[in-house]
C-alpha cells in the first residue's frame, strides 16, 4: 500500500496521554461505521485497562501467554474462548443485551460451548438420551407467544449431559450424537421425549480457563440443567435452561446462567402418565411452558435499549441501525 | 470444591445491570490483591465495551473466533497476539508505563516479535549480518547513564532484518541466528558492530491480524529501522529501536514505534574510519549515544505516575506496591 495515501496527520511521539487518539484516527479509516465504532470502544477500554492498572511488561506477557494457551486449547469439540467468555460474565451478558425479553416471555441464558449441529431430527416422544446409568425423565412442555396462543411447527434443540455429567462430544471415541436431538412443536405447541434428569457437571478445567479459576479460588461447577434452543420464523431466537431447584451449584453457577423464573421443581409421572407415554412407573417429570416473543417485540425493545444506553453514555451522535449503534455520519 | 464454602451471596437473575458487580464479587476471592485489581478492571472494561456497544451474539462470536485464529496462528517463532498487541498501540502504551524516562535520558519504544534468545555473544566489531545485498553500515555507539558517565559491561542486543526485510527466524530452513549478536559495551561505554542498512518491512499479514488490518484499510508496513536492548544491573532495562529518517513509512508504522528522538541520519564512514574499523569505504555509518535510566530514577518516576493515576481515576484506597497499584487493604 502506497504510505502517501495515509492521509492522516503523522503518528510519531506517541505517549501514554495521546496513543489512544492516535490509535483510533488510523483505525477510523474503515469504510464500516459499525465495525469503526467497535474498534473505537475496544481500543479505549483496552488502553484505560492499561493506563488505570499501571500494567506491567510482565503482566502484560503473562495475558499474552494466557491468550495464547487459551487458543491453542481450542478444537473442534472445546471452545475455550467461549469457556473465558462464559467464566467472565460475558456470554450472559452479550445475550441480555442481544435478546432482551418482555417480562411475560422465557428468559435466556448462556449458550454454553456444547451445542453442537450433530443432534438428529427426532420425532416427538424420542429418547434423547441412551445412558442405562441416568434416572428416566419425561420432559413434557409447551411453546407459547406471548399472547398464550400456541406456536407450532418450532424447531428446538434440547442437549443435557449423560448421568457422569459429560456431553456426548467430551468422549474420546465420539461418534454419534448422544443426549441431544432436534424436535419440532406440534400443532399445540407441545413437544415431548424422554431424557435423563440432569446432574451438576464441572465445565472443562484441566485448561488455562480451569488454571484461572483456580487461582481466583473459583469451583468450575454448574447446577443441574437441560439446554434447549427455540427456532421458528418470525420469533426471537430463544437459547436458554433449566435449572434443577435445590442443586448445590444453584447459587454459584461458574458461568452465571442461573435464573430463578428458570429454576423447576421435577415431579413423578403418574401411572396414567406412565402409560399414555410409554415410560417407567416412577420416573421424574420435567414440564414447562416456555414462552417465545416476535422478532418484531425483540427489535423494538433493543432499539430503545440501545438508545437509552447511548443517551446515558452521553453520545448524541449516534443513529440505531438494526438495534446496533453506528456513528451518525450523515 | 465445596459449594458451601462459597461465601458470597447467590449469584442468580444476573441482568445487564448487575451482572458486572457479581463477577466481581466471586473473583474478589483470590488472595493476590493484585490480581484482584487487574481482574476487576478487566472485567469492568469488557462489560462496559459490551453494554456501550451493545455487542451482538453475531459479533460476539465473530470476536470469538478472531481470537481463536490468533491463537491458532502463533507458533515458537510467531506471535500472532503481540502482533494485534502491536497494531493497537497496547504494546507501546505498556512499554511507556512500565518504563516512564526522564528527559535526558533514550527513550523506548515496541519490542516486536522478533527478539529471540539464539543471537551469540560477539566480540565488538562483529559482523552481525552475513547478508551479501545488504548494504555495509559500520555502528558506533556509546551508552551513559543521565549524567553523561560511560557505562561498561553493559549486555546489548541488537537485532534487524535481512536486506530483503526479513528477519533470521523467518525462513523456513532457519537454523542460525543471522543479523541479530549480544555485545558488551568497554571501558568506554563504546560498543561497535558491523550491519547493514536498515530496510522497510512488513509485519506478518498472511494471517488474522493482517486480514484485520485490510479491513480497517491499514497498511502493514514497519519503516526502516535497527533494535536494541539494554541489560545491566542497576539500570532499567530499556528496549528500544533507531529509525532512519525520510523513510517512507515513518509517519505511519503500523505499530506505532517512531518518536523524533529515535529518528536518525546515517553518515558515511571517512577513509580514516574505513581503515580503522576494517570496513569497506562509502560505507554508512550510524552512531549513536544512549542513556540509561537507573533503576532507582525509572521507579521513583514509575511510583510517581501511578500515584497520580490512581488520583485521576478518584481511587483512594489504593497503594503502590512495586510500581503497581494494589487495593489497601489495612
Amino acid at each position: 500500500m502506497d504510505p502517501s495515501k495515509v492521509d492522516i496527520p503523522p503518528l510519531k511521539d506517541l505517549t501514554i496521554d495521546n496513543i489512544t487518539e492516535n490509535v483510533h484516527m488510523i483505525n477510523s479509516r474503515t469504510p464500516d461505521p459499525r465495525l469503526k465504532y467497535i474498534l473505537e470502544r475496544l481500543v479505549s477500554h483496552m488502553h484505560d485497562f492499561a493506563r488505570e492498572t499501571r500494567l506491567s511488561t510482565d503482566e502484560w506477557m503473562a495475558g499474552i501467554e494466557f491468550l495464547t494457551a487459551v487458543g491453542k486449547k481450542c478444537t473442534d469439540v472445546r471452545q475455550e474462548f467461549i469457556l473465558l467468555s462464559d467464566t467472565l460474565g460475558l456470554s450472559l451478558l452479550v445475550d441480555s443485551i442481544d435478546h432482551p425479553k418482555p417480562p411475560a416471555s422465557t428468559e435466556g441464558t448462556v449458550l454454553g460451548p456444547y451445542h453442537t449441529h450433530d443432534a438428529h431430527h427426532q420425532d416427538l416422544g424420542t429418547e434423547i438420551s441412551h445412558d442405562p446409568d441416568g434416572t428416566p425423565l419425561l420432559c413434557l412442555c409447551t411453546v407459547k407467544d406471548t399472547a398464550g396462543r400456541p406456536i407450532k411447527d418450532v424447531k428446538i434443540d434440547v442437549w443435557e449431559t449423560d448421568s457422569k455429567g459429560s456431553y456426548d462430544v467430551q468422549y474420546e471415541n465420539y461418534s454419534n450424537p448422544d443426549g441431544r436431538a432436534v424436535l419440532k412443536s406440534d400443532e399445540n405447541g407441545v413437544f415431548w421425549y424422554k431424557a435423563i434428569v440432569p446432574v451438576p457437571y464441572s465445565i472443562p478445567h484441566d485448561g488455562p480457563v480451569g488454571k484461572m479459576l483456580r487461582t481466583l479460588g473459583r469451583h468450575p461447577w454448574r447446577p443441574s440443567h437441560m439446554h434447549f434452543m427455540f427456532e421458528k420464523e418470525g420469533f426471537d431466537h430463544l437459547i436458554t435452561a433449566l435449572y434443577l431447584r435445590g442443586d448445590p451449584y444453584e447459587t454459584s453457577d461458574a458461568v452465571f446462567g442461573v435464573k430463578e423464573s428458570l429454576i423447576i421443581d421435577l415431579d413423578t409421572v403418574t401411572p396414567d402418565q406412565a402409560k399414555k407415554y410409554d415410560i417407567k412407573e416412577g420416573s421424574k417429570l420435567l414440564t414447562y411452558e416456555f414462552v417465545l416473543v416476535t422478532d418484531e417485540e425483540t427489535r423494538n425493545l433493543r432499539d430503545e435499549e440501545a438508545r437509552k444506553a447511548m443517551k446515558k453514555l452521553g453520545r448524541e451522535n449516534m443513529k440505531i441501525l438494526h438495534g446496533l449503534p453506528v456513528p451518525d455520519v450523515d
